[in-house]
């Protein structure tokens, strides 16, 4: 048992805070004024594509891919914990490393799954983050929770694969750099439960991929990146687009949610410490009643409140990651399902107190409160709503101790 | 002790049902579609106008106006409340039975205080709906919770009162319609510190108004309402522009916040109430894993507490109102500090529920929850954050209580 | 809509306040006194049979019974609700005026239930609190809060009903006043579900009625009224000791619990209330680290959320209460299970926050709150737990609501 | 970072769980019911003391001792924490190996301060197990949590010291075998306010020393460990019977808070994972309304809720355990104000979730869910309550983050 880093993850820890610092929070107010100022919001400010050069040029690029060394920083998932909360500190932060989803775990996917053609033309663009992707799931005309829900058809048709069917929060379609989308669906309607499903790749700009709309959080459309409404109609792709074998779309899904959640849930940690940090520069220069609201008994129990249950999701969320890295991605699925249960709601109720504690300001585009609180509130149902995850962690554990 | 309304305000009651479920929530997609079609955001969509011209027709018409039988329907609190609860159930409902902030606490504030000459020209358009209006108190430098902190100056010089000052979530300004703005600030600094302050009516268009900008909570700006920053630059009204006298500004202020913060209770509890039967309106229809939601423990158990927290909202509200009928504004000062308390947390945890109920879709713009938490979330602060009225309220009890 | 109860209430309630302020109050540490002092404990301390005498000379007296003018005082579920949860401020309170359970819902269903010899023999020596009575149902080996569980027999035997079984969590059994059970168990077991059982009247002193030990709630045995485990080894009473018909037990239990369970509320809403008010006395009379704790803002916070917790369930229990006596106790069923669901929860929290404030103090027998907290959470249990209610909640909520 | 423990530890885990699954758990029942059945209710059941006897045989003994590898198991903090986690699994658990409080305390003091005459009287037969000791610090006079409060007074009369003063909540007091206790008090009320105090030994059979009464928590006596009220009528020891000298008492209280509150959050932890273990075996024997309580999905997402919280508050534990190693207890002060805070909260949370699951048997004797519920909530007082702890943890956080 040992609470404290290498020193060579500590160095990298020092170098990502030190970008973030000198880099990223000063460019921060740049990147929404360019979106808020451009006609259309669905622009890339050019402060990104700098931050990028930079990073990758310092060499804090795809600092995730645990299991690729070929590919990535050879980290393991606990190693890449503290980066990955550091860079969630920022919500521009993540990309600037090329380490945001759903672009991180598309490469996972095709890292593991895709034919070399498929690396060629996908994955080593979106490794140089030279473009981005999607990931096609969610629908709205079901509880898309239960995989099994999807209606969306792939059907081999020749050489081929003819896809049909409507698709929501396909988050980061709307990017203009999103060239690529991975698309979950049924080949097989008559197959048992869990192999109706593939995942097939679809170019953004193949005929009848319909994006309809941009879905809001709140009211806020999240440009750029955005998430998408999409209808699909007799979209063709040949049929070497598939990953993996027909019927494989529900394991491949399955295998990519372990590090897709850890990930989420290390970048909200990150959101919640500086949500706690701003609230604590916050307190300790307003004044209220003739008293600095940092001399207030109800704010130091927010504050120390909010300190204990981000150290507690950080611990546990480490302690996730190092069973992933340990054991396997399966065998960490009670740990998986506790961190995914407790980080999004721990994240929001921290940001919510820091709200408080701002003043309306806190609501306000003034700060980063506003877009966290949207990001934590999203990931409590963004892949699986928190109670499917309390459900299926609580029948694991009654199995474990019943007598 | 009775829990049953009289006839007449069942039948009211009943009308204002009628109007909401036959024009108000047909016309929310119409309504919203315009602004998000519009180039500018800022305008005024026909059908809200068209809205309030038939529910003027019908009589439905600044219901509010406890105190004020000359302008109102001479309803008391009591009476208003379980309409203002039904006409809170939709974003746009207070609007169009011209019952919505600030309107309706600057028209308290000109039938109490104004001159006629004031009443001529700024009540009788806001009672005919013809114009909007504005109330510009809060300021970025300072915690406005506690108004003495405000540093808007207003100097008497000659016939004039010159106005410099900063303020920002002056809510409503961007309004194209918004014609006139109470203005917060300070006449006499060396004057006691709650006799330092005075109102005055400022017209939009005088010269040295900036609105700047409008602030966004979560990201949405909340067009065509808005929330504005203004900066206030050698801004010259007539020294008749005064509210009541000089001086008085302060215990103005006290007097509407009462009448004000029950009034966002009623129409938080017509939210919250909205968002429980959406709630079970989409358990029933969507099923995971097998089994409707609506048959599962976890859900009900959401439903059932959300039902007893709004109907206990409910209660209080309406005995913080008979309060306010039955003896003052002031000996209710406790109950109203409860409603305060109580009402915008509950609606926040219950709108929470059913958005989580309702999966991605409960985040977007397709249903009304994700604008009626923002509500929720806003009113914790406006009109004093919670943390100063509990301690208030606090206060009052263990004086009353304390041997 | 209206808050204030009629002079007639108004001066009973005064009454019971002056009782309990004149005689119970002064009284609780004589009680609790005489039982620790005794050898054995299940003794009635003197001083309780005083003060009967002296609040049945005063006509406070059976001021439950709202159905039965002929036995009780005549006042509604509403008009009782006030006096009841005053009563309830001291744990020794409801049984000084003959209110107190499970006597109260016993004498109920002998009055709608019982023979003319039942009556005789059993409810006039309890309406005059010559003797006391217990309730057995619930069983150690199965969930009793599905009554269709419960195991007990009662076998017709010629002119005899034999009784086999184990009960346990029988109130008030081992105070030796206790002279009379009703024992709900099943005489036919291939009946419908709801119609197998059946409820007999049972002398404590018949043979085979086996009390076997005191249960005690968090270590205490609550003397000298107890929780008995009890074995009924073929005990025999006469067959007209059945109330109503065989197969009747489950529907007289179900009418039992409406009043049974609002009393609970009431009585428990009388308990937050008074913690509140001692948490008010003590903040205001310590000092720590150089402040008065009542000027400490966490403090204040927590007795602002307290009264409102309490004030808001009060209202919710009395519309309940205004409900069972307006329409029925069927019809306000949704309304029962709201307040079974928030007023013990609530009186949990809000003692909780009292015995905090306390410091140690607050959990030893030197103030009222470690009972009232222990009875607090046992009504969580008793007559269904929390989940129960919720549950049923829930469902009729979705389906009142659902399209 | 790692979540592993060494061999030598798990070795050790291993030894204690079998010692606990061996004999403890299976003796809870003769050790309580000897209490019970006893006159006096303060004796010590035999079966302790075989207990002990058999725990030190087999070298699980006086494992805590930190920093004093001479007279304990040489163990840090860290490699503790999960041996006294699994003793807290039981009530009877720690004293079996020598390991409760409030003996750990005194031991420590007496190991770091004591001159080689008190450790040769006190310290020596205290690690053999044949005495033990109690320590007299809180008093009923003022709020305690600010020793600066005290007014217990020590007064030098020659070669003697004179002790006058009410204390409370001395716990172990009651105990038969406790022939010593430390008496924390002032020495000199003109000096600085931290160097008034001082602690001195004074043996229970001292003239003077009146054990006024156990006080209860909840009802319960807790025998037969207990809790008395001591007054302390001119009690005169040797002057030699100080503890390191005269205004020291402050800085000695302060070091053995550190452990004596990490040691109470790792026997809760252990409570709290034990109450989940018994809650998963209980739902999953139970049926109610047709299915299983394992099946219902309120009852799994108490159980995910519960594992979450203890598995957090584990970690956070083990984590203040190792920096107390590593650095300082005073460098570590916010991480063991954090876990202060934390576990008891935790604790009584998740046993109370647990009582629920059991229906009334949770309440009563027959599970130990009753007294760690209690152990839970009193530690939420004990060694300063939550709010002191919150206090001056939101403090040092603001401190350190305010810009």
């Amino acid at each position: 048992m040992k609470f404290a880093y290498s020193d060579k993850v500590d160095s990298l820890v020092a170098r990502v805070e030190a970008f973030m610092s000198d880099h990223v929070y000063p460019a921060e107010q740049e990147y929404h004024d360019y979106v808020e100022n451009s006609d259309t919001r669905w622009v890339i400010p050019p402060v990104m594509e700098e931050l990028k050069k930079k990073a990758k040029s310092e060499g804090l690029w795809n600092l995730f891919l645990a299991e690729f060394e070929d590919y990535g920083a050879g980290l393991t998932n606990l190693e890449y914990a503290p980066l990955s909360e550091t860079m969630g500190r920022s919500m521009i932060g993540s990309e600037v490393f090329n380490c945001s989803a759903p672009d991180t775990g598309n490469m996972e996917v095709l890292a593991r799954y895709g034919t070399q053609a498929q690396k060629d033309d996908w994955l080593i663009p979106l490794l140089n983050g030279e473009i981005r992707s999607a990931f096609a799931m969610t629908e709205p005309a079901v509880a898309s929770s239960d995989a099994t829900n999807i209606q969306c058809t792939i059907d081999r048709q020749g050489d081929e694969y003819v896809i049909n069917g409507r698709k929501w929060w396909t988050s980061g379609a709307p990017d203009p750099r999103c060239k690529i989308m991975i698309v979950m669906g049924k080949t097989d309607v008559n197959a048992p439960r869990h192999t109706q499903q593939s995942q097939v790749l679809v170019p953004m700009d193949t005929p009848g991929v319909n994006v309809l709309r941009p879905l809001k959080v709140f009211g806020s459309d999240d440009a750029p990146h955005g998430h998408a409404e999409i209808v699909f109609e007799d979209v063709r792709v040949p049929a070497s687009n598939i990953i993996g074998a027909e019927g494989e779309g529900f394991a491949i899904a399955q295998g990519r949610l372990g590090p897709g959640r850890i990930h989420h849930c290390m970048r909200l940690i990150g959101c919640a410490q500086r949500a706690v940090e701003l609230m604590c520069d916050r307190v300790e220069t307003r004044v209220a009643f003739g008293k600095k609201l940092s001399e207030q008994g109800s704010i130091r129990e927010d504050v120390a409140k909010s300190i204990c249950e981000v150290e507690q999701a950080r611990l546990l969320t480490l302690k996730a990651a190092e069973r992933m890295d340990e054991i396997s991605y399966k065998e960490a699925r009670d740990l998986i399902a506790m961190i995914k249960v407790v980080a999004p709601m721990m994240a929001q109720t921290v940001i919510d107190r820091a709200i408080q504690a701002h003043g309306a300001m806190g609501l306000s585009q003034d700060t980063f409160l506003a877009e966290a609180f949207a990001y934590a509130r999203t990931v409590r149902l963004a892949d699986g709503p928190d109670q499917v995850h309390m459900n299926s962690l609580g029948k694991q554990i009654i199995r474990r101790y019943a007598a």
